[in-house]
């Protein structure tokens, strides 16, 4: 139901929470920021969003937080991340892109990705999302099923898509039999509250024009997002355009794959041709500033992407190539990144950075009608931050604090679906002290393998 | 007293405080890594650094904390800010910088900076700073003797340069009453244990030679640190290549300021020549990526600095341009920046980025004898972090992990000359509450001002 804080309600609505006198920014159309806000949550929706006196008079609440002290934003959304990697956190830094992915990442993920270790790997990455403030992510990777199962558990909001390679994979020796996974994935997973299957095909320089086209029509046939990294490097680029005479973005196109339901992870080497290709056929950007900062890959042209109307999110990529999978410190940087690279530090304000990892996000994974923003009939995807603190003060405008003064590690509570994840700082639905030492297990036998392989770099 | 594992100890030596079993990383010469570690402190010295079953043979301690999955290091070094400024956080952000500092800080500074606002501001700054993990930090600012107040009471380490400017300083209507100020910090706080006074004068652009030589005198006469921004943006290099016929930093070589007493800070617009002219006179630089980026100056010429044998540690700026302190996002944005700046992801190790926040302004600031490491003899200034976290998990490389996962807010414990700051995130010695509500107060006051002049771009 909405709430209209000039309808003349005669006896009070039910509410199951009650968020009052929160500092609530919303990200919805008007941009509304309500100095003493309240949010109202029935089952997994937004039912309120206004002056606390005006819902105080609506909605009576079996449970009321004071969030005094307190902001209450939207949750954010990570278009692009490999979860499961966070068991390679820190395993191969300050190395070249293609040296880090053959000789370190690929041979590793062939001998370590196995149902057992995804498993431990998406647990430790959603803990770290939700302990920074994300409530939804876009994933691509291989065990698939596992993934779903700890998302069905844990209660995050996610698409996992199912990679296609043209080499075999750690779970299907063909891109044959990938596909037939991810039919597998959608029959049992369908209807899903909270997950979506996707398909993801690696890349342009990894998948053949025949597995892009077949990973295609199986997205189209049951309705799905289509994942696959674009123009992430030059390398990448000059090596396309050898092989096939146009640009990666170009070559996609070619191929008959773009279109409203792709996510084009990266998009760093973009001629003004491929920007509006890509606007023209709708496609979306999942842009991972940091990542591509950190393996020297470049800068993407995201205010021309931007100005030509196309939907941008935000991403971190995996963890072994960030290290982290905090959107907080990524919008930050992110900002900071585009000032620079054009000179001009009125470009990508604080504002737009957050809209781009909320609604910008939202859009790109075609959730906007569900997700990205706060307001009534939304999922409570919602998190709350603690302004307690000396980098929260003072306060001039709300969205410079949140996008270059606060992190993720301020986030107190989040919620998901209209289930409390994270409260107090403590996970409701994770056990850490077992994840730990599993993960750290996980690790000293990648180490060993390294070792004996003469590729590990550690301390 | 030097701790030697070897040494044949017939009794055991008396410490303030032990710390065991855990992992210390003390950037000492030979780098250091110790697994199941142990620091001794006595007074405000470090005693021992070494294995915990050598350390327990050889202290006797008064307090011993437990570290299992706790990590030590050495404090952080901010070698450039202007504390106070963080009454000014979030005021004036998306601005070129010339506007950002003619039309918003400076007539906001010459209304607003008066000693109570500078207490204020400096106290906000100082918690910030110690909740992220910095021990000691270089300023330039007005009123220093009352933020050598806020140090002396708070007890973190400091050099404090009053800053001198041709035109009306908050504080002082001229520069010849600027240095009259100075005379009266250094009688003032001379034999400080924790600050020492310095010299700022402001830049080439707003300093005239006859004042930049006047303070260097004053510097040399009393063996202080001179601080001075140089070339931070292309608009200062014109301006002063225009002026003078050389760039700023050939300027200052010849105005006859440059020696190693000299911190440069910025030196994002460098020719060849200039980082030659750094290198033979020892100049150290205070390098500020995040500020550099936000305000679109440009790119520091970092690994050519390097390679020169240049000092050069990390600084935040103020916090009006950045807009927090904390030097673990500083770190790694600056990693990130320089691999993608040269192209290279090799450029600034993790290792190397460390070193830069440690013992690289350790040396900048001339204090590489007391502290920037985990040594003997050097003083007590360290600092805890909670490894008990998602990102903290795997660990493959301590220094990736440090640079690239980890963040200020894994800080939990903070010493600074044998003094704990900060224990269980909880600041010491100081009230954060009453202090909220007074910058609160003055940034009331702020607002309405600039609203009053028209530059108010809050929401």
């Amino acid at each position: 139901m909405e709430f209209r804080p000039d309808s003349d309600n005669a006896s009070p609505v039910q509410a199951d929470l009650l968020i009052r006198n929160a500092l609530v920014v919303t990200m919805d159309a008007e941009a509304r920021v309500i100095d003493n806000g309240a949010v109202a949550v029935r089952d997994n929706l937004i039912v309120g969003v206004g002056e606390t006196k005006d819902l105080d008079d609506t909605f009576t609440a079996s449970r009321v937080i004071d969030g005094r002290r307190k902001l209450v934003m939207p949750g954010l959304i990570n278009t692009h991340t490999h979860s499961p990697m966070t068991i390679y956190r820190g395993f191969a830094d300050d190395l070249p892109l293609r040296d880090w992915l053959y000789d370190y990442i690929f041979p590793t993920e062939s001998a370590f990705t196995s149902p057992e270790n995804v498993r431990a790997g998406t647990r430790l990455a959603i803990a770290e999302m939700l302990l920074s403030g994300t409530t939804t992510f876009n994933d691509m990777y291989y065990y698939m099923d596992e993934m779903a199962s700890v998302v069905d558990q844990v209660g995050i909001r996610a698409v996992l898509s199912e990679g296609l390679i043209d080499f075999p994979a750690p779970n299907s020796p063909s891109p044959a039999e990938g596909v037939s996974n991810i039919e597998g994935l959608i029959k049992k997973w369908k209807n899903h509250p909270r997950l979506r299957i996707g398909v993801g095909v690696h890349s342009p320089y990894t998948v053949s024009p025949h597995w892009l086209k077949r990973g295609k029509e199986l997205a189209d046939h049951h309705g799905l997002l289509y994942n696959v990294h674009l123009a992430e490097t030059r390398w990448e680029f000059d090596y396309i355009q050898k092989k096939f005479g146009h640009s990666p973005a170009k070559h996609l196109h070619l191929t008959g794959v773009l279109d409203h339901n792709v996510v084009a992870a990266h998009g760093v080497h973009l001629t003004d041709e491929d920007i509006r290709l890509l606007a023209d056929h709708g496609v979306g950007v999942a842009h991972n500033p940091q990542c591509n900062m950190k393996l020297a890959s470049g800068v993407a042209r995201i205010p021309e992407l931007l100005k030509a109307g196309v939907r941008v999110g935000l991403g971190t990529d995996g963890v072994a190539s960030n290290n982290d999978l905090d959107l907080f410190d990524e919008m930050r940087t992110m900002a900071f990144l585009h000032k620079l690279n054009s000179g001009d530090p009125t470009v990508i304000s604080a504002r737009e950075a957050l809209e781009m990892a909320t609604m910008g996000g939202a859009r790109v994974l075609g959730m906007d009608q569900e997700t990205g923003s706060l307001e009534s009939g939304k999922k409570a995807d919602l998190i709350v931050l603690d302004m307690n603190q000396p980098h929260a003060h003072p306060v001039y405008n709300i969205y410079s604090l949140i996008v270059y003064s606060l992190r993720g590690a301020d986030v107190q509570h989040v919620m998901v679906d209209g289930r409390w994840l994270l409260f107090d700082r403590k996970l409701c639905s994770l056990d850490l002290g077992r994840l730990y030492e599993k993960v750290e297990g996980i690790a000293g036998k990648i180490k060993e393998e390294a070792m004996r392989l003469g590729i590990f770099n550690g301390h």
